[in-house]
């Protein structure tokens, strides 16, 4: 399929927090302790909240940059580009990169929204979360109805609370909630502890997704003080393969069989591996572990609960009946330093390119729709929804930006991203 | 190939440590100290050293046992199979598995011999490891010439002792030494500390291969207390990535190009992933991380320094090329509970039954003679060395076992592991 007429959906991508998200959202008496974004003498902007402070790590708001500037210095609201922060601008990044539709983590409260958890305030941690959640609905995903996944933070210190949360955000059309891949390592009860059940029970009452983002464990990968920062940004994602294992053989996903999980930024070539390795593991040990999955194998289990995604992974693509064709999705991973934004379409074109179009509509959009309960073409006509169609939109929209090309990036200075569409057609 | 035709030499196996391993070969001062078997009062019998216990797990010695008794309950010598211990024994059960040659790891002292390294008699300590390793290579590998790779274990607390035993081992034949996955997690200087250096060396100068055997960093893969057990036997395989990650991006291979690591147990199918992760990495983060292979990618460095390998693994065979035909070795991992000794012979074959017989030739003994410098076949004429012919010579040798049949193992009591080779043929 051409880059032009794919049709876009990324079930992962970032935003980061405007400064004015909890203004008049918090009652009176929330009002100075709500976050806030201060100014430091180095001329960064950070979050401050609870005696944290949260910079915005400029590796984490890199799209469009180039890659001799990447770096993890803490940067200001000026320094980045205003579409990782203004929700009308993020449109016309979205338009200009061909991305129909984005499901957006949150930044400073982290991928689980482990900030406000770590408050003794309860009262107030519950206050600014539903704020939260509620600006992320209203304000950031309200704006342009069909162009985003709405996704909810969970309430992480109390179950019953979190099941509350997520019904009362299944009834504004939310069906994705963000969630660590290891509550035990946050401090919290583990995947194993019955605690849990009333959210599993809301999840699977509401159709609402855990998406849980690499890197929400609370561990980041590194194998030592010394070790070089490419260590940890090869590792990280690999990491999420322990959700995965932890998850699939609980008893969670044996006694709520509607559960869905997403293993969001995930990647996808190592999961043939992993589903070979938990059949043989099956296999070799059920018999003394006790592991009793119906009769069926772990992997097809896993096929049944779990959703997975990447950026651009050839292996992933080439073993796609192996991961399952209805397990795959694609992410665009805006703003952050992974991210291939605004050409992603073209190297997601030239890395499926032996992939039939039937199977990269699903791998494009299909089958995040189906897991999302998300209907954009309910609020836009399909033939308006391609790469070609959304970057006309974006005609004027200047950036300095990288070209993919022969499986490189180059960069290329100030383009207009509304030519793009027919410069990808050239 | 048929099973019968293979040429198997396995680079991961595991002893477990004889009663007498010590005797006639330490100082009389450091008799008292060695490393001594006792009987506990629930008749197990365990290790103990340096104020250490250390039982022998069941699990790690279940070759030839029907998987319902597996478990990780500590057990006794009398209650395991002899081939675990006794030299004469297991060339016995390498002959009726069809196993020409065979590296075999430390139980006790752990895979990195971590336990001498954490006396604080560090005379006490290199005496112990000094015998260890004599031992190792004169009773265990010397009874039977031609037949296994000997390997030594490290010193792990001073570099330039690390070194001398090296070269003293090397002197002896031996291309081995086992390591740990991370010394830093163990609170040795990490892959990445200038103190390693003289150790580096002395492997590169010897020709001598750094062994990386999984669950050897002192951190079992366990998300949480309460886990099932699957989640860890699932995930610790996989772990073995990081310390692929921290050599790959390090100093060390850039400054001692000659050095050859093996991930041991380490499996191959999420090679091609990690291989285009680290391009990718490389790709996006090297113009501000500093990182520079000269031109190259760091794939191209991974497979002129790593050897892998894996037991069974259809999506690593699929993807050999990925990988690298001369970066696969084959493991039995006898007597654990991953192996299919005696049947993995037809295991291999099934497995591999697409591949053509000189790519199998590779992966089933090549890569491991040339990467380990071994040669059988100066100690044996090739014609002998098949699994037909090593398993004429176990005639009579009779054992419980599971047979293979359609990626399946099904018990099968008793059977004389001499007629194995008839009925393969059959």
């Amino acid at each position: 399929m051409k880059a032009d007429d794919l049709v876009l959906v990324s079930v992962d991508d970032h935003l980061v927090e405007p400064p004015d998200l909890f203004e008049g959202r918090l009652a009176a008496r929330y009002r100075a302790q709500a976050p806030r974004v201060e100014q430091t003498d180095d001329g960064s902007d950070v979050w401050v909240f609870n005696g944290s402070t949260i910079p915005n790590v400029a590796l984490n708001a890199v799209a469009g940059r180039p890659k001799e500037e990447y770096g993890i210095e803490p940067t200001a609201f000026d320094e980045i580009r205003p579409g990782c922060w203004d929700i009308h601008e993020r449109v016309k990044d979205m338009n200009a990169g061909g991305v129909l539709g984005s499901m957006c983590f949150p930044s400073f409260p982290g991928f689980s929204g482990r900030l406000f958890a770590a408050t003794d305030d309860k009262d107030l941690a519950l206050a600014v979360l539903r704020a939260y959640n509620d600006w992320h609905v209203e304000e950031w995903c309200g704006a342009y109805p069909g162009r985003f996944i709405p996704m909810a933070l969970p309430v992480l210190w109390d179950a019953e609370l979190a099941a509350a949360e997520v019904r009362r955000l299944a009834a504004k059309g939310v069906h994705s909630v963000t969630f660590t891949e290891n509550p035990a390592t946050l401090g919290f009860p583990s995947f194993h502890d019955p605690s849990w059940d009333p959210f599993w029970a809301a999840l699977c009452d509401e159709g609402v997704v855990l998406s849980i983002h690499l890197g929400s464990s609370g561990q980041l990968a590194v194998t030592a003080p010394d070790a070089p920062i490419d260590v940890m940004i090869t590792l990280q994602p690999m990491n999420i393969c322990a959700a995965a294992a932890d998850l699939l053989w609980s008893r969670v996903i044996k006694e709520f069989p509607p559960l869905r999980i997403a293993l969001s930024e995930g990647g996808t070539g190592w999961i043939p591996y992993f589903l070979d390795r938990v059949d043989r593991t099956y296999d070799m040990h059920h018999l003394w572990s006790g592991q009793d999955f119906g009769g069926r194998l772990p992997s097809e289990v896993f096929r049944e609960h779990f959703l997975t995604c990447f950026i651009s992974d050839p292996v992933g693509i080439r073993l796609r009946h192996d991961i399952g064709i209805d397990n795959i999705a694609w992410e665009c991973d805006y703003p952050h330093s992974d991210s291939s934004w605004p050409r992603a379409p073209e190297e997601l074109a030239d890395v499926a390119r032996e992939v039939p179009d039937a199977e990269l509509a699903k791998i494009a959009h299909e089958n995040a729709m189906r897991w999302y309960s998300f209907d954009p073409f309910a609020e836009r006509p399909r033939e308006r929804c391609t790469v070609a169609a959304l970057r006309e939109e974006a005609s004027g929209h200047s950036v300095e930006i990288r070209s993919y090309d022969k499986g490189r990036f180059v960069r290329q200075k100030g383009a207009d991203l509304g030519k793009l569409a027919s410069q990808a057609t050239a």
